[in-house]
């Protein structure tokens, strides 16, 4: 390492900060050119990419005495892995743009790096370029390229008659989120899963080879992502309560805050569960969990046929 | 349009504007699924893509007071651009993320955006993707991606007795990024090339096609940037003064300013010019310079023989 362990950004300068960086980035064999270059160089088997790409921001979606630098990296990455799953890919290649202020520890930068990589790891993507540069706050940008094997499931397939189903952990980082907005650092399960996502990766080839008509991840909430399936596609979306298990912690968090458990996992959005919809019970994969019928009707979301008056999801301005 | 012409982004909010941007973007026939879902998906004919990935920080890389949200568009689309020219590529796709604060008015992004897009558009390049949120801020970052006719140029292949050529304006965005800082808006051509860079697009892949062993898009400095390829190639370069012709409008900022001339062309590094080695003279393309050889001997840049102690580049951090 060129710069001492407590060195700041500004101490490590750009290029050997970039330096460190590239060294904790494995680069897989379909990487013609990696970092260091004008661009990197990817080799392409599959005659299309899908590409996705994501911005987080210090204080907005992430705060530094929340979570560690390696859980903010892993973070970053589930976000963006999660965005080709529920196309029903598979992610080869992220870029990874670091803003961050001059008095960062450079330690930071790199442990986050780490989390990112280990991340990437999960689905055997490489990071293959970058940038740093300096601002007021941290702001982290990410772009994702990855492959299909299948046709791409998009948002605006769903029809009438079909079934919406979920995969994966859902509403258990909102309670983690609820948890640390009020001081505390327990159910600790949820905390961590508000910190380290677990994204089903496996789930979303799964359901696209399985038939899936539109899927989504859920990133602005569940009844959120659902209003986006049921706009694209122009249908209706009728959501059951009775559908949901409410996992021990979130009952927990529910009665120490006063909350509807049900609310963290109808508005909860920083899982990256899938939600889908499948022409009939039986194409439903293992692992999924019918929650809701698509019906005919005005593009929106009810709850057991009505409107439900929780917090339904994120608003980004 | 859903908001009104005052808006601000938080009156507009996340999905007014993107639905406002997504229609200021035109898709090519290599696009299968465009923005709006979780991913975009590209068709990909070369077996390859080639990827690079920039951030831009305002009061660091731009001035909203020194350039219309147009400007800075054209400018952020250029930067990106040009990284693919420098492998001797060419753009297909981009991606950009925008964050912004909540009270930045909605008209801002969608001028970004026609600019960011009639940059894009002089390539045949589309944007694909995107993401806005909030942030203290404006912090852009975009990821290119496209593919070369022939293998790739990068930075490592000079070897001794290659020459080193340039193409494009060099200095002139300097020249008026020195002007701007002064308090002055002329030499008009000087402000303008530094709020509208003309990179030579078609110039990357006709010095690929000519032979090039190495390049670079001056983005750190001419000087700045001939030492990466230095550094990358394990040899010396050395820039010859006489060279270069300075420009009228140069010669007279020097004179108003006090600064040699010659320091704008060989420090500066915002119009996205190119630099490369070629085996020998007779193989440098018509519209390229010869301003150096390519030495045997420890990896750096000398000019004239001799160190050289003006600016010599740029420094993130």
């Amino acid at each position: 390492m060129t710069f001492p362990p407590e060195a700041t950004l500004a101490d490590a300068g750009e290029f050997g900060l970039i330096s460190e960086l590239v060294g904790l980035f494995p680069q897989g064999e379909h990487v013609l050119i990696g970092p260091g270059d004008d661009a990197a160089v990817l080799r392409v088997r599959t005659g299309h990419v899908v590409v996705s790409t994501d911005l987080m921001v210090e204080g907005r979606h992430f705060r530094r005495d929340w979570a560690s630098a390696e859980d903010v990296g892993h973070r970053a990455a589930a976000q963006n892995l999660s965005d080709l799953n529920a196309m029903g890919g598979r992610a080869h290649s992220l870029t990874v743009g670091l803003a961050a202020p001059a008095d960062l520890p450079a330690r930071w930068a790199l442990e986050f790096a780490a989390g990112f990589a280990a991340e990437c790891a999960l689905v055997g993507a490489s990071v293959v370029g970058g940038d740093v540069t300096r601002a007021d706050e941290v702001v982290i940008a990410v772009t994702v390229i990855g492959a299909c094997l299948q046709a791409p499931v998009v948002r605006s397939g769903a029809e009438a008659g079909d079934v919406l189903a979920l995969t994966g952990r859902q509403g258990w980082a909102a309670g983690g989120l609820a948890v640390l907005g009020r001081g505390f650092r327990s159910p600790r399960v949820l905390v961590e899963a508000y910190r380290r996502p677990e994204p089903p990766y496996d789930a979303g080839p799964i359901a696209a080879a399985a038939g899936a008509t539109s899927m989504i991840d859920v990133s602005d909430g569940l009844l959120g992502d659902a209003a986006h399936l049921a706009e694209a596609s122009g249908v209706a979306i009728d959501v059951h309560r009775a559908a949901f298990e409410i996992p021990e912690p979130l009952v927990a968090v529910g009665a120490a805050t006063g909350a509807d458990p049900l609310s963290f996992i109808l508005g909860g959005g920083d899982d990256h569960a899938l939600l889908a919809t499948f022409p009939d019970v039986a194409s439903v994969p293992d692992g999924w969990s019918v929650i809701g019928d698509v019906l005919e009707g005005a593009p929106g979301v009810t709850v057991d046929g009505g409107p439900y008056d929780g917090p339904t999801g994120w608003t980004h301005f």
